[in-house]
């Protein structure tokens, strides 16, 4: 079967860097072999170098983001526990729902869709939670939430950041921040196709694990034996190891690039974009202020849509016609924004020129 | 950094086929792209004829196998559910641990391990237990366990099967033997690298779940709504793009072989290696009648080691000389054993022809 090549400006996937598909090429290896062990060792130092962090629990979950959420909250959250949950999007829902599962009290602290969550009010909406959880970029939305304030008046809780949509992408301190627990995904500002969600974990949450984690795949505790075991590593699971070698490679080329040239670079096509959209007279979605250069959220110009063409029409125009992919909302939003990112290698110059005149040719 | 080549024939994973590796290197594409919708779709497609099943819901949970058992777990099993579970290795030890952490009572059946569970024993073990969970190639030590009479007689049970290590390996009837719930791996004798875990599901299942699961991400009927949904698909979790390339090829490559030609294949190669280790005085591990042709235990040769060499430095040399990998053994067995694997793209008659031989060359 012929096979599509895509731009992708969708909310993620963005497109691979071009090393990464090449090291999925590698003779594959065992997980006990020594030479994948030390790959590996080097993939999670590259992980902190990318997270700002120090933190020897710092790894890449065998599964895809969502998995991350699920695992830094199995860990540290049971019944009888009480998590604060930022709530501005399809992300934040997800928290509640994950937390919930975990037999966990869940205080929703809320926000409008394309609006920012006000730390203040996360950081007095309970007294003393176990868990303070807060997603950093919004992919629903495009709007970055702020997390230094939390780290700052945290207290006793744990601060827990879904990291999925920023990692890369735009300033982001685990140390620096006060940050225990956070999780991204490989396939936004990584620059690596999904299958990964690297996770990272701070002394004061290992300390404070439940006795048994409900999942026995995300159990950190177990998985700690295998991923920082010195030179003795204890089989848990088998590590998906095409996919490590391409997180190894994609995390090479942002480290050689340079952490803060790579967000510059995701900032200076943000711009291009946001700036293109609005004076062809868009209205951006998310609140000024708080837009994630790397994805924005647009409200879809019902006026000038061509006739007969709906906004999933127009998307599937730039995907046929044009082999661009963007994403259309999710939830109370669908069919209202469009979702546009520029991510890893997606994030050049050429391709927001391509997009807007893309735009232009369609909707005239 | 250089890369190692290796012969994997340890206990999984094995070496991929070519083709899978080529896959990879596929542009990658949005998990809402109408050509990945129909790859996914064609990927199960190919998952039904290898389980041998009609279940609509047959698809590669986003995870390695051992994340498979704990999906289909989670799905049927909750606090006041009884299971019981056959336990003769390693990976039987491990569902007792996942049911455990569902709430469900945990109902052990146990043989030694190298030793199959008896079926009779199972059946008997409880009078009404919602599931029956058994592992079908232990992996631990190259036992097959019998399904079939599990179905014959299972009442109103759901059936729970391993099937890791025997899919696509050794004669597997998930219809025909009345399989409710059963989970793979890729990197076993589908010949693909570590990463996804096929899983297929009963329509007897699906009526008995769990109100909510425990699990968010491995919830198979929010999944079913992404993976079975027709025309329309409801985003759940990014799904691991490159890795169903490579799980789509390597289903391609086993079923243009034959589903029954790569059993014999798996079969020849398990018996050439098995009738080598005999002839040179070893002693197979497992017991005789259910000894798995893709995974070999052979007990550690103590009076035959070279001075100075423990079991494991044997196996340091076999991959530092040869670039061989085999397996140690695990658990009670860790320094007893030695599990051999031929599977997928490594069961070729060469390889085991060079195992012997290099076991020659360093045991004299």
């Amino acid at each position: 079967m012929s096979h599509a090549d895509r731009i992708l400006m969708g909310p993620g996937p963005g497109n691979p860097y071009p090393e990464v598909i090449e090291a999925f090429g590698r003779p594959v290896l065992g997980h006990l072999d020594p030479d994948f062990i030390a790959l590996l060792d080097e993939t999670n130092d590259r992980l902190r170098q990318v997270f700002r962090t120090d933190n020897p629990l710092t790894f890449p979950v065998s599964a895809t983001g969502s998995a991350g959420m699920e695992a830094t909250f199995v860990n540290v959250l049971g019944p009888g526990d009480t998590v604060v949950v930022g709530v501005n999007g399809a992300f934040g829902e997800r928290m509640c729902d994950v937390a919930a599962r975990c037999g966990a009290e869940v205080v929703r602290v809320e926000a409008p869709w394309g609006a920012a969550i006000n730390p203040q009010a996360l950081l007095e909406a309970h007294p003393n939670p176990k868990v303070i959880a807060i997603v950093h970029a919004e992919t629903s939305t495009g709007v970055r939430n702020d997390i230094e304030p939390l780290g700052v008046d945290k207290g006793d809780a744990l601060l827990l950041v879904d990291c999925v949509t920023s990692l890369g992408g735009i300033p982001l301190e685990i140390d620096g921040w006060g940050v225990d627990l956070a999780y991204s995904g490989t396939q936004k500002c990584l620059g690596v196709p999904p299958g990964l969600s690297p996770v990272t974990v701070s002394q004061a949450a290992i300390d404070r694990f439940v006795d048994r984690s409900q999942s026995w795949y995300l159990d950190f505790a177990m998985i700690a034996n295998y991923v920082t075991g010195g030179g003795a590593r204890a089989y848990h699971h088998t590590a998906p190891i095409s996919m490590i070698y391409g997180l190894h490679a994609g995390l090479g080329v942002l480290l050689e690039e340079g952490l803060e040239n790579s967000q510059a670079r995701h900032q200076a096509c943000g711009d291009q974009l946001q700036d293109g959209l609005v004076k062809r007279g868009f209205e951006l979605f998310a609140q000024e202020g708080h837009r994630l250069p790397e994805l924005t959220s647009v409200v879809v110009p019902e006026d000038r849509l061509p006739d007969g063409l709906d906004e999933a029409g127009v998307r599937r125009r730039l995907l046929d016609e044009f082999g661009i992919e963007i994403g259309g909302g999710l939830g109370p939003v669908a069919g209202q924004v469009w979702r546009i990112g520029c991510m890893g290698h997606t994030a050049r110059p050429r391709n927001v020129t391509m997009l807007l005149g893309a735009l232009d040719e369609i909707l005239g």
